[in-house]
């Protein structure tokens, strides 16, 4: 096998959110009802967002810019025990892409109002998607060691060990 | 504003599935029932894997590969106007990161197993998520223009528009 050339991407806006260290954030919007911020798109970009008013929660992916370098093996805050970095939603991940569902409160020219955040304040944007329940919402019938863990994840916050490296 | 600087990621992998051209694709998941596939993962990631196989669902983040330039306005195949590239799941974005949740059939080794496959054969792996309903599903009240066309989407097949540029 060949080594795949590398991929170059460069961000669309920034994310402004309460959250200036890892250490006591939630670790899924499911976590951060009511965490209200913003992403501000950079001006070349502003006419990509006509008509995504009309719904009501995006996907965000954005780049985990204060990561730790990748490792293959984590314990999750949910868990005790060391999991597969792709069986969890760890930012310590070969291609550090965090994605997050928000709500959409409004937008207004090169800034979108948003609620339900869970990413660090100055998150570098990739990519904003609409969320539409028929492509994006599943009944996961097996969630292997979330099985346990999933209730718990509003009460859970991140400490430090995935703070920067 | 300055300039972010870009950022660089490596694929984990590759995307094997039935379709090698973008024209008559499907354009979701959920059109894509029963299309089986797997992902080679990269012998140096392949540790990354564990824990994975007791999830029914996965998340796959993937390059578009062969996605035209970016445009910052698309008429989508669900549509006949055109709307802002955020508004839509168009392959033409600034940073082409595609999203698709499918069923994980079975791990062996490096290879996963997959069903529900929607992108080319032969499209770079970004990243692989866990599906966890808890966290990734939500009923969206609006879904803007995709309102009156979410329920065709297991009709429509890609077409010409988002070939090659």
């Amino acid at each position: 096998m060949t080594t795949p050339p590398p991929i170059l991407y460069h961000p669309i806006g920034v994310l402004h959110t309460p959250f200036n260290e890892p250490a006591g954030m939630p670790i899924q919007p499911s976590g951060a009802r009511g965490v209200c911020g913003t992403a501000e798109l950079y001006p070349e970009f502003v006419a990509g967002l006509r008509d995504l008013a009309g719904f009501s929660h995006i996907i965000l992916l954005y780049h985990f810019h204060r990561a730790p370098a990748p490792r293959l093996s984590v314990t999750p805050f949910l868990d005790t025990e060391a999991r597969g970095i792709f069986a969890t939603r760890a930012p310590a991940r070969p291609n550090p892409i965090g994605l997050s569902i928000v709500r959409l409160l409004r937008c207004e020219g090169a800034t979108l109002y948003l609620e339900n955040l869970d990413m660090l304040d100055g998150t570098p944007l990739l990519d904003i998607k609409p969320y539409v329940s028929a492509f994006d919402s599943f009944v996961a019938e097996r969630t292997g060691w979330l099985e346990a863990a999933e209730g718990r994840v509003a009460q859970i916050r991140a400490d430090e060990r995935f703070g920067e490296s």
